[in-house]
């Protein structure tokens, strides 16, 4: 038995198949990526998951560049090549310049030093930060 | 034998009251952070990573506020508190709305989900993204 | 000089074997993985770790199945590839379907994503769950 | 300006009301736990949240149970404190005894310890593993 | 129902006491430690804990202060308190000094960020490093 | 558009040569790495890190063999495969043996292991471990 399969639109049921097309639809492409037809082993997932992509990556206070910079931070952070790879595309569809992903690519790994710093030294949290977020 | 206590500007050695001192003058403030206070009990740590953020986090290619927020995003997905607090500040300064800051938790936390997505279905790169990064 | 070889059991020492023998029996496998293999460069991991795992994963108060998928959570958490292929085999010999699969990885997806609102937010923790943990 | 702030019904907006019924409906309870209220300063998150959630956790291949030890997994994995409580809580409603607690424990500090070794020795994944998941 | 109390030793069973005795013993403390105290809620836990600790811990090739400070580097990395908490002070006891701690906070740093520096950029493994780890 | 190409020392700017020249001489190589290549693609980042790296990685307090270890030991944790790789050919340019390397691993593993049973049972600081760090 197998699973993990990449599915194709062709051997989609229904379900699947909506989603694809939305996707192919929403972004302008001719086929969907590997990730899609990944999660299409498990359609619930598929559909869940690409609707709250659709939702959360949509432009809105933050704008859709920045959105894909920070999916970059998060999954470079967790070592993720596909996702570093996909995304990078994503941001440079977007905008990104090379110099801009080699200062992105700079904060991202000073936050990993410094929270580290902050572990090692167990620094505790200023008055001034204290308490419920504000901003 | 103590170490890892906050360090304050009366009883630091002038390599350290340097750094607080630029510190104080490019930030506009008054006092440093417990942050540069623990990092002092090392201070060529000190001295180093002061030096190192202030080249990273200077606007560039990117602008401050997008910085911030990419620091954001990483001491989210580390779970650094201290690091989530002072740079939710940050970032407020520098211009970050409750609106920003609830669109980049939510990028934050699906990137965080789809990283496992992909870890588990073990999705393989597509053709388009491999090999060398292009942007 | 070499490590890190996978060590066969002709070349192997008798402590290597014996847990090798011991491996075989117990899971009712010709061959040893290659994970046993690497760890037979040193031997006291080799059976320490098989002697942790052979009680840790014993069925008890949860089934086999259970705790393969337990370590299905971790190693699609931490992104450990070979853990993931291989535990993801060895739950399915303990009768993990496809369709429970799917469910655990959407489960592991929103865990990862939950955690990170959690810190984003920096919740409290509610009294009802504070002190000693309860059950 | 503040946000972070833990959002109560009286002075909820409508769809956050909307959802603060549902969740105390769905669960049985009197209240929402304080990662709702905190998750309601940005309500497009918490109605995204709660409706995947509800979808996740639904007992369906894998039981209520299970689901619950497996988001433990995660969440004692990544050290989210508040995570850990609730789930622990809520695990312990679906039947989760102490005995079971004390094996999920030791099944994941092992799942993170061996996920070490094979980073470390960079063991090659078995011609038996490779490829498309396969169960 | 509780679970997660401090076992003190007036009330726990002869398996959990036999390892108090051998720690109080192993390490000449009058008490032994949270960490244990917390354990001895699973008692196989303990004893295997226990066991796996000593003999990994013990002076061999890497002697034990070395041993003390991987051991904090690993929970500077995870972001453990308790745990850095308590191996810093066990490796106070076996000699660290200050600035010792102080370089190892540093090379921590140093290597969480130049970790994500090469997911960043996906650099791919040298001919000379690749294959069989070679030392 | 290209990005993340390996940058040569004939096709390099004068500083990413001056940084190249540098590494060469420090190290008595005749090439530097695939990591230096890389980075090479954002200068800033080269020269930065190759200067905190050179005083970060000297020897102190700590020889500079404990501080190769110390970064296997990160990047064991973290996953990091080409980190693993180059450290593990630098700590045995520095004299680690085989012997070593299969114990720093245990601790590794232990680390990670014993990292998790803590946030799992949520062990409280001892009194004698609680505020500022003491050695």
């Amino acid at each position: 038995m197998l699973t993990g399969r990449l599915i194709e639109y062709d051997e989609a049921g229904d379900d699947v198949r909506r989603i694809y097309d939305d996707i192919k639809q929403s972004r302008g492409v001719k086929d969907v990526n590997n990730f899609w037809k990944a999660l299409a082993n498990h359609p619930p997932t598929l559909v869940r998951t690409w609707e709250s992509l659709k939702e959360v990556m949509a432009p809105g206070a933050l704008d859709a560049r920045t959105k894909e910079l920070l999916y970059l931070a998060v999954s470079i952070t967790n070592g993720c090549e596909y996702c570093i790879r996909s995304h990078a595309r994503g941001a440079a569809k977007q905008g990104m310049t090379a110099e801009m992903f080699g200062e992105l690519v700079a904060v991202v790994g000073m936050a990993n030093e410094t929270n580290r710093l902050v572990n090692a030294w167990q620094v505790p949290v200023d008055e001034a930060f204290a308490g419920t977020l504000q901003f």
